[in-house]
Order: C-alpha cells, then structure tokens, then sequence
C-alpha cells in the first residue's frame, strides 16, 4: 500500500565513517525476525536526540534522556522490537537500565554512553534476558555497511524499510549523511512506534547539537502525522563522527547553513517515508498554510484539515470535497480569521476564493487534482507572512480494518 | 446502526402549549420528503440560542445571530434542508433574510422577529424560491402535535428521528418540556449538520436565556463528539413559553434549579441521541474524566481519548487495548501530569492504576465490558477535585463507507 515510497538501491546507501552496526535475531516476540540492533559510534561523536512529550513516556525514553545529560560521549545505540517498555513502571527503568549495563559490560564503557531504545507492545514486561542473550551476536555482527539492514531490523508493521542517503560537497570535504527510520501510524495495535536515526561523517559541536536537533524535528518528524496520536516511544536521534576531517563549531561556520540544510533534507525523507507506509494510506498529502500571522496559527489550520476524517476519507475517495476543507479551516481555533481572506488550492487549482467557491472553479478540475497519489493541499490565510507545511495520508477502510481487526 | 435510540411513541410527545409546528415537502434538493419546518411561538415566549464557533458559520446563523439581539421577540423558526446555505457569502445572507420577510409577509410580523436555519449540502445557492413557494403549505399545516413530524422534516442523513419528551410537576403546575434534534456526524458529505430546538411552556426571563441556553449546551451538544469536526450551520435553540402558567423571573426563583436540571436532562438526551445514530456507530461510549485540576484539562484528556482513531477503532473491535487510552490520556496536553496518579476503568473493571496496568486486570474482565454496546470510560486523573464527561462513538467500516463513497 506504501505510496511513492523509495528504496535506494544497496549502492546508493553510503556508510557513515565512524559508525558500525550490527544486527540480530533475538527471539524477542517472534523467531526468525530481525529484532535487535547496536549502532556503534566511534569516540568523539556529537549526539543528541529529540523525543516523545507523551507524558505516559516509555522507559527507554527517560533512560535516554538521563543519559543525554550526562557528561559522558554517548558511545552506542540498542534498539530492540517486539516490546515497547511503555507503561511499565520500575520494572521498566531497570530493565533498560541492565540492557545497558549488559553492553557496557561486553563493550568496556560506561552504561551512562549507552542510549536504549524500544519498539512494539506496550504494557508488557521487557524480555530482557532475550535481548541480553543476543547482544553478543550483534555486537559479532557489526559492520559499517549494515544500514539496510539496520532499517529491517528496527521494523515493527512497517511494510518497508525507510532509508535516506546521500554525499555533498562542503569546501574541500565530501560530507555523507544517512539515516533510517521506522513507523506507520502514531500506534498500531499496542506499537509504540516511530524511531529514526541520521548520521553524518561531518563533525558537529556537541554544544549545537540539541538545538539541531530539535529544528530539524521542526520541519520534519514535527510536521508528519497519521492519526494524531503521538506515541510514548517517538525518538530521533542525530549522530555527527567528525570523520570526514569537516569540524562545524558554530552557527557561524560557513558550512553551517549548508550542512543543517542537507540534514533537513534527509530528516524531511525519512519522515516523509513513515507517512507513505502508512497503515491503510493509499494518497500522500502535503498540507501547505500560508499568509499566516504565527506559526502557531498556522499550524493550528494545517493540523486541523490534516487530523480531520472527513477530509482523509474524501482523500481517500478522490472526491473534492471542498466544504469539508473549508470547515476545517474554520473550526481549526483562529478566532478572528475574516473568512473572506481565505483562499484554497488543490494542486494549481484554484477551487476557493474570498472564502467562497471560486466562480471559475470547475469540479472536473478538483477530481483531477484528487485522483494523483500525491496531492498538494495549499491554503492561503490572508492574515501575515508566515508559511507552514504539514504531511499526511488519507485514512481508508485498510486503516479501520488494520486498527480494529487486529487482536480482536 | 443506531445504538439504543429510544424514540417516544407518538402519545408520549407532549405539546407545548404556545408552540405550533408545520412541515412541508418543498422540493428543495429532493422530491417527496419533508425538508420545510416553521415553528410559530406565541407571544412573549423567551428565546436564545447557541451557535456552532466556526468561521465558515452559515449565512443563516449570522441573521440567527442578529435577530436574537434585536428588541422585538422571536415568534417564528424556519428550518430549511436539503441546503445548508453555508459558504455562499452576500447571495446566502440575502437568501436567507428574503426567507424571513416572506414570512414576515405571510404572518403579518417584523422579518426581525424570524430565525432562519438551514442544513445539508454546503457551497450550494440555497433555492430560495423553492422556499418561498414552500412556506404557504407549512403555515397551512400548523398544529401543536407535530412534533414528531418536525423531528422527521429537520433529518438529512440521521437514520432515526430524535425526541425527547417529559412532563414534571413544580409546584403546583406541570410543566412540559419537549424537544428534537438531528445530526449524524459531524459533517456528513457535505452536510451541515447539528441542530436542536428545545421547548418548554414554563415561563423564563428573556434576561436569564442566553447564559441558560449556553449552560444547557455546555452538558450537552458542547460534550458530544463523533470525529472532531465542528460543522458550519450547528445551532441549538431554546424556547419557553410561559404557557402554563409558571415564571421563573431570577436564578434565585425556587422552581430555577429544577427546572434547568429537567431541561438539561432533555438537552443531554437530545445530544446523545446524536452521537447515537452517528455515521457507522456500533458502540455508544462515555468519557468521564475525574479528579482534574481544573474544566479545561478534563476536557482537553476527555476529547483526546474521544477523537483518538486508535481508541475509537479499538471499541469497535471490542478490544480491551488500554495502551491507546493511556497514550491519548498522556499526550492530551497536560504538561505537567503525574502519571503515577492515573487510574483508568473500562465499566467498573479497573484496568491502570498508578499510570501502569492494574496487576489483578485480567483482560477477560476488560472484554467483556468492551464487548457491551454502551461503554464507560472513567479516568481519574489525581489531580483535583473536577470532573467532566463527555460522549462519543466508535469508528467503523461504515464511517469510511458513508464518508468516503458518497458523491464518487
């Protein structure tokens, strides 16, 4: 069902100098299922991660941040599927504290350079000795060249692997920047669910790096959503080696701007990618707010038309059903939008105007624009200068059956 | 599909005395169906209203809105459907006011003491002349008992009508309290949706009706929900006579209390009535938050679990996953939230306790409530001492079946 959802070919994913990663069957939930994954980071790497505000946050969440803080260089990343190790408690914190220890132990480093990450049911107990009893093998396993494998491995009901990659220049340096991600609704059945990693050979202050990473969250896994339920697991984690020789030591730097701009490119992908898998998405849709006073309002607008199921099962439909647009719109929490201010396109179409129906919209031209898989919704506010954009899938009877039919 | 919706047989539909009711198939949008409903009041009868927030509001909510705070009193309603006449601009509002002086002609009144509603397809020029030729007919047919026919006449695409009907006694007088409502989701194909209109032949001060009428909606059409989606046209009106008899002239009159209690009761019938014939409703749930802080953060977690897709597809699948309650109930915006105080029942199973699950839950208890058409979702949020409640639907195949296939 995955819409437009590209694959790079083997050749075309570029290893990270720097990085290592291996990969294993655990046993964790199911056999014979890539389960468990160990990134390895060489020394120096700058890290810093971006996660979930679910205030029922799972425990490898809370370990991860605790670990952030500390004054020691993170060193390896765990992510294990099969169990969340959400709303689990004590029990929980002690378990992602020993698949850390565990690690530590094998690799000689401290457990607070260890950020452990989980993926798939919640409320149940972490198995922890399976992940324990299969650290070993991936830590055997690990190689610089295993991204793709890596993208199967942090799967869960993901129907394909994310993975962006790609090379830029930067002065004298050749720069790579290759990530990963997994996720295909906000929850499915009990999944706690989305994870990505991006990783550059570029050197990056650590004292940049939080930052950093929270605004490339901003115009990527911020601006995606399937249902509007965030998860209690939702991690990003940005990694920068400093093995491509390029140092980024300031905001100032003049390879700054160019850098962060790659980095938005691969984040904005790999978020992207969890939209078009997912659960049940037959369209792609870019939600664009423009002529906005405030982010804020405009995002109000852009999450409004983007979380409403009229508007996805007309999507879903190919029908242009612009009063339902409209109506979202109007109820999206602008209180003193002038309706006669709005303007609405699908794709190049113009179908209202001065918050009416455009008197030379046709609706042969709207159905046109709704039959494409991929489908530009842009909405023009009339109010201020600020633009936002949104991504989202329409919402189907795959979504409902996918939800509802499983477990039951 | 309706869930328990309870229909009064004919003889329990008490008329309020002072109210006339006729309806008429005008031919508006389709032929032999009733869509044109005048309500004549009586003279001196105290009426207010509440409207839908959005900013695509409907032309005949903005003359609605102007006739309720002019000087003369209201003496007649007109509801229109088969045309929502929303999203019209400056032709809408003057069919709508041409509405109104028709039949101001026709009643010898002030077109000022008329209020217009109209539902059903949006972005459409309301055909007003169809109206107007329709109006003679509903006049002719005016008649006390007809309730049950104007519950009929105001229906789009609801599956049953919706009456509430009750008698008390206060005093020495018995009042009679008897309204209808309409509406299945919030927008259906291009429907607008939500109206109510609620009578009563006890004597209210105009000065006390319009924060009553807010108060009545707030228990009520303010606490339902089927996807989210507020429409353009929702309006609720209420009306007392003053016919038996009986004048509450202050809050402080000793019949006030009770009164507005037996008009809640009809109000939050009315609404539930609602979300009990909403699109694809198989399951009617109550969301009863406890123990906030403060009315905002109940209703910001009660909505979340409300308009939650994860949560809504699970009751439809009877599936006790209480992971998708947690996480609605964790990301709902409280940003300070113990979840170590959190406590979730299904029915009277307790599920969660301390934010974790409950370690004597055993999911066969949580199946068995799942399981019953008319569920309760009590959360306790240890914070406070408030409590809301709101009610909702499940989310079906059919939902996407009516929301996606029409008009495609």
């Amino acid at each position: 069902m995955a819409v437009n959802l590209h694959i790079p070919s083997d050749d075309a994913v570029y290893p990270v100098a720097g990085i290592e990663i291996g990969v294993t069957e655990a046993g964790i939930r199911k056999a014979d299922r890539r389960d468990l994954t160990v990134f390895r980071l060489s020394e120096g790497t700058s890290v810093a991660g971006v996660f979930t505000r679910n205030r029922f946050c799972a425990a490898p969440v809370l370990v991860c941040q605790e670990h952030l803080g500390g004054k020691q260089g993170i060193r390896v990343l765990v992510i294990n599927t099969g169990n969340a190790n959400a709303g689990t408690g004590e029990p929980g914190l002690k378990a992602a504290n020993e698949t850390c220890d565990a690690l530590a132990g094998l690799l000689g480093l401290q457990s607070a350079q260890i950020l452990p990450f989980s993926t798939g049911v919640i409320l149940e107990p972490l198995p922890v000795d399976r992940i324990k009893a299969g650290l070993p093998g991936a830590i055997k396993n690990l190689a610089a060249s295993n991204w793709v494998s890596a993208a199967h491995g942090i799967m869960t009901t993901d129907t394909l692997p994310k993975i962006h990659s790609q090379r830029i220049k930067l002065g004298d340096k050749t720069i790579t920047i290759t990530g990963i991600s997994k996720g295909a609704g906000m929850i499915r059945p009990n999944m706690a669910t989305m994870l990505s990693y991006l990783a550059t050979d570029a050197g990056i202050a650590q004292s940049l790096m939080t930052q950093l990473a929270r605004e490339l969250a901003d115009v990527s896994f911020n601006r995606i959503t399937v249902d509007g339920d965030t998860s209690t697991n939702d991690s990003f984690i940005v990694m920068a080696t400093g093995k491509s020789g390029l140092l980024v030591d300031s905001v100032a730097h003049p390879h700054y701007a160019a850098l962060k701009a790659a980095l938005a490119v691969a984040a904005i992908d790999l978020a992207q990618k969890i939209v078009r898998d997912a659960e049940g998405a037959t369209k792609f849709m870019t939600i664009q707010v423009e002529q906005a006073k405030t982010v804020d309002e405009a995002l109000l607008v852009a999450y409004a038309v983007a979380h409403s199921p009229l508007v996805k099962t007309a999507f879903f439909a190919s029908d242009p059903n612009l009063g339902r647009i409209l109506a979202a719109i109007g109820y999206a929490g602008i209180t003193d939008l002038d309706v006669r201010g709005v303007k609405l396109w699908l794709g190049d179409v113009l179908v209202a105007d001065k918050g009416e129906r455009n008197p030379n919209y046709q609706e042969a031209d709207g159905q046109r624009v709704m039959k494409e898989p991929e489908i530009l919704v842009r909405i023009a506010l009339g109010r201020g200068t600020v633009a936002q954009t949104v991504y989202t899938c329409d919402f189907s009877h795959e979504y409902v059956s996918i939800n509802a039919d499983y477990r039951s």
